[in-house]
């Protein structure tokens, strides 16, 4: 029986080898994915980011715990672009396992960066794809910040949850346009602290002004007006969609909250359903992941027709600066 | 006259254009930097980054000052890839061009994330390296957050300083290896807070633990004792070098610490000059953007000679998941 065949059937050790594999881009790896490529597509696919500090890995446990108790199975993928090693994807797992293990309805995997950003965000698609033609019916892929990487991980998921914690705000760094573009759900855990309140309102203030899809805009910050340069069509996609961002006030540790933003991820979805939403951010994933793979195989192909002393030849040229990189790449080119 | 030779003379206004046409990807751009680049390689090259709060901005303005009455000339690239528009940068631009506007010897230019991670890793690639051959004797590569990201970006530099804020490293998450790894110098900013001694103590423990280079240890963090994973050789490139990670407390507003920060910086200097550490930075930068730039020439190429609407025509295959993506790849390539 293949791999994919033990997978289909629930065998969960033939889930984590096959996950392996996938990440290690063996052979058996990528003939598994194309056999469980047709089962995939049912799961819901939810992108949870926020910056250390906001309490998301409890928010995690709390969500999954929820939709547990709704019968529903959840496969967690935990990625940290933050460590070159295992060292905090372990950490978080253990703490996080305390509450999850033993369950068969939940299945957990921590992802570290493996070399390169974009070979993370591959291997990260490819395992929610095994899960997801597993048969888990919701998938969170957490991530951890709020960089450009944490974006590129996000746009996976057809729902992507941003969890923010009061106070985290009161740097004008802090507010940035970038993480609310790609917020479909905001929320601020740690709604026992007093500063939830003012946390919600200048995230209130900040969608609006998204919203509103003017060029330029002043915003009262702590008292403070400052100058936000928004640009005029920033979010076309969520535009076209209509979709009003929900800020949600939750406590991870009591709970509070938890009902309402499962409530939110459903709405999501199904308005997602309704607009066609799925289709379309599923294509731009495919075109973005060929893209991807293209270069990566087309780099490969002419890397093996080159003779390496020859490359480190130029190599060396480039850093006694008698090349530039451009030129290098353009010998290689014409020389294969 | 060329606007590379317009920039050797010191044209700042030939700078700024050159800087954009090397943005945009034009071929002035590509011409120019061609001809600049011999020029280049005298600039100290420091990245600074860490996490909104941290003071980071103000500490950037704080160094550059203290590198004037140096009489050094100083080039800033504040680079935010948190921001795929140009909003966040605008608004720290604002900030700190109150501080350094109207100074000759400083030249600021803010970048956002155009399209993708690498894109803009290779943009600020090369607006540092324009700045370079244009004389600036410190550049200083500024990134928010603490990423892959600003892993990346942080690569392109000589002397990567890290900065914390006391309290930022009270959630267990916030022990990250990763960025440990990526400083060079570790500054704990905001010093007249009360729980910087107690941050720095946390760091010193983290670095030593790091230097120990065993396995698996245990620490002792806020009194709870948590497993931490190290990988047994971390940091090959820090060991050869055998360079102590120094932790400086400063007070961007007051400037306390700033001499010392300065000094630290010329100290790693001298140090990766002393152990040909420059040169092997520079070689893994070059392999680096080689790769990158192969890439996307060769899948250009490629995408040159596709009929867009058999593409097209794949890519719905790979939607309704009949095709997985790497059976469009390997169709793409052989029809090639």
């Amino acid at each position: 029986m293949s791999l994919a065949t033990e997978v289909l059937e629930g065998n969960r050790r033939a889930l984590s080898r096959l996950i392996s594999a996938v990440e290690n881009h063996s052979p058996d790896g990528a003939a598994a994915l194309a056999e469980l490529y047709p089962h995939t597509g049912r799961a819901h696919l939810v992108g949870i980011t926020g910056s250390p500090g906001t309490g998301k890995s409890s928010l995690v446990n709390q969500i999954t715990l929820a939709l547990r108790s709704r019968g529903k199975t959840v496969g967690i993928v935990a990625v940290d672009p933050t460590s070159p090693f295992s060292g905090g994807a372990i950490l978080g797992d253990r703490i996080r396992m305390r509450d999850l293990s033993g369950d068969p309805g939940v299945f957990i995997r921590s992802m570290a960066t493996r070399g390169s950003l974009g070979g993370l965000a591959r291997a990260t698609a490819d395992v929610v794809k095994v899960l997801d033609g597993a048969g888990f019916d919701t998938i969170l892929i957490e991530t951890v910040g709020a960089g450009q990487s944490e974006v590129d991980i996000a746009s996976h998921a057809h729902t992507v949850l941003v969890v923010e914690a009061p106070g985290m705000g009161d740097d004008v760094q802090a507010i940035k346009a970038g993480i609310l573009e790609i917020a479909d759900i905001l929320v601020v855990n740690k709604s026992d602290d007093p500063r939830a309140q003012n946390t919600i309102r200048t995230l209130r203030a900040m969608l609006d002004l998204n919203a509103s899809g003017q060029g330029q805009k002043k915003v009262s910050h702590h008292g403070q007006l400052v100058d936000v340069v928004m640009p005029p069509d920033a979010s076309p996609e969520q535009d076209d969609l209509r979709w009003d961002v929900p800020i949600q006030a939750t406590d991870a540790l009591s709970g509070e909250g938890i009902d309402d933003v499962i409530e939110a991820l459903d709405r999501h979805r199904t308005h997602l359903q309704d607009n066609g939403g799925l289709k379309r951010r599923l294509r731009k994933q495919v075109i973005t992941e060929i893209d991807a793979l293209l270069s990566e195989a087309l780099l490969a192909r002419l890397l093996e027709r080159v003779d390496r002393s020859h490359l480190d030849a130029l190599v060396e040229r480039v850093v006694s600066r008698e090349l530039v990189p451009q030129a290098v790449v353009e010998m290689l080119i014409d020389g294969s």
